[in-house]
């Protein structure tokens, strides 16, 4: 299907930590990794916050970093068949309409799941440890033991089941806790002990010592943890949010907190970000904030990202269907 | 050896958290794990305070908890053969010039694993993850990207290898840590990669990402992370101390931690204990302060405790050596 060369450009944005930036340095390492499928490429480019997009996307058979102008994406980007995201969330890029129909969208799912488990293995040892509460105890010079028991048998309800829900599963296992996964359909993971529709949440809700939150944000994930389902749980619960802060009712969340009615959380996401020095949230009891890094690897997000880019791109060069493509319609 | 029935006295302070308590009905459940070894014991009593204890002593051939006062116990207790301490530290009763040299002292050692496995998980990962300065940023209401690489191939120094040091050693091994073990000589441990006489310290600091102290309390490991060792770690790496407090060197550490010398401590023993509100160490930043819970199970502490206890139980009562037995030279 493609026996030219592929001419790719890449379009990084300063704003964002260094750790994404796929830098002409990272691009060669990849490309030394990938020493066969390298060489189907031809004048590789790479653009910072737009400088040479324009002129790149004339000849640009596939780009890495969604452009940060989108509009006529066809007529400026004649040739474009594979637009690739350097994140695995793409609720920013949505709704999905300005997306060609004959080019093929993928995104970064796959790069997050070593990192993720190590969080979640952390943040759930955490919960249960108490570590909220010592940690505002520390705060208030406050000496109190507080006990725990073993993690183990308790029930972790991992709620999406995509790369991050299964870290989340594989860690919560590892710790020997019972796994209810959660998503659209009930079809089995192997990483859970049971799997249940999203439909069947409000009653699975009751039975979870931990819930984690690991879904995409679509209009059908928006205020999935509602006021209503918090208080289906246990005030012994902690919660742990690696998707994206509207999934939850924050302000609810933090209202149970303050009232003693939930044991902790700890999100690694929020609304908006950078989270604001005046935001409320900060100081909520029993409220761990980690500044949204729970998932990337500080040295190797990118190279672990190129390597799954290198693969799609052994695919895109034989015309078989990518992997880790974006579904337009559900918008993950 | 012990052909009649053996006359036991378990001695309470109440003092102590309720998850230490050898209550009526933690005695009794164990007696029922243990019903044919149970039949070998006599007229056991539970004590308070000492409120019983002076009859008891008469009486007794074993006795479970160290009697606060201690001074001529072989007059008090003229039968007694075999005392046993409720914790894994025993520098709380040294010298042990005070034990009749026919009474056998064993301690707790071999309760804590479990538990101690999973905090030393969540306190390396912690540390790794650069969660002392996340939770210092949340104080200070400020979001700074703090990155991580994927804590595998970090290297622990494990400083102690009893029950606790082991744990921490499996907890390393579990996250991909290289571990490398130190105790007083080299004997190897299928858990390190390489176990170093404590001699060799001086020369390991520098190599070590992670710096874990599980030794017990003695006059020769007093100081053992003095201001001068802590002079050769590099400046990215992180302490734990689950030992006790004075095995390192408190005042150093807290001036490193303050002149960003040090990325961070996770400290869950303190000097004293409960350390007063008005200790400075409460501030240090990228400290975190546990209370004394690392290793204890809030649900089954006495029970795994008894459990070993009745192990002991069954040598006792065949006249083979106890495990679990105190050196009085060694002070552990």
């Amino acid at each position: 299907m493609n026996s030219g060369k592929i001419r790719v450009h890449i379009e990084n944005a300063r704003r964002k930590a260094d750790v994404y930036h796929v830098t002409a340095e990272r691009w060669d390492a990849a490309c030394a990794r990938h020493r066969t499928l390298a060489k189907r490429l031809r004048a590789t480019t790479i653009g910072w916050d737009g400088d040479i997009i324009e002129e790149a996307l004339k000849s640009a058979d596939a780009v890495i970093g969604v452009p940060a102008r989108r509009d006529d994406l066809a007529g400026r980007a004649p040739r474009l068949r594979w637009l690739h995201a350097t994140t695995a969330g793409v609720d920013g890029f949505l709704p999905l309409d300005w997306l060609p129909r004959d080019v093929v969208f993928t995104n970064n799912r796959g790069a997050h799941g070593a990192k993720a488990e190590q969080y979640m293995r952390m943040a759930l040892t955490m919960l249960h440890t108490r570590m909220p509460e010592m940690i505002g105890n520390q705060r208030a010079h406050l000496w109190q033991r507080l006990f725990s028991p073993s993690i183990a048998g308790r029930t972790a309800l991992v709620v999406g089941l995509g790369d991050l829900g299964e870290a989340a599963a594989r860690a919560a296992r590892q710790l020997g806790l019972k796994v209810i996964g959660v998503r659209r359909t009930a079809r089995k993971s192997r990483l859970a002990d049971v799997v249940h529709p999203v439909t069947h949440l409000d009653r699975l809700l009751p039975a979870a010592d931990f819930v984690v939150l690991a879904v995409p944000l679509t209009p059908e994930t928006k205020n999935l943890l509602s006021r209503e389902r918090l208080d289906l749980l246990k005030p012994t619960a902690g919660i742990i949010n690696i998707a994206r802060a509207p999934v939850a009712d924050y302000e609810a969340l933090a209202g149970r907190l303050r009232g003693g009615k939930l044991a902790g959380a700890v999100l690694d996401v929020v609304d908006p970000e950078p989270l604001p020095a005046d935001s409320p949230l900060w100081d909520v009891p029993n409220l761990v904030i980690t500044p949204h890094v729970s998932c990337d690897d500080s040295e190797h997000y990118v190279d672990i990202s190129l390597d799954l880019w290198f693969e799609n791109l052994a695919r895109f060069l034989q015309g078989r269907p990518l992997r880790r493509r974006v579904d337009p319609r559900r918008g993950y």
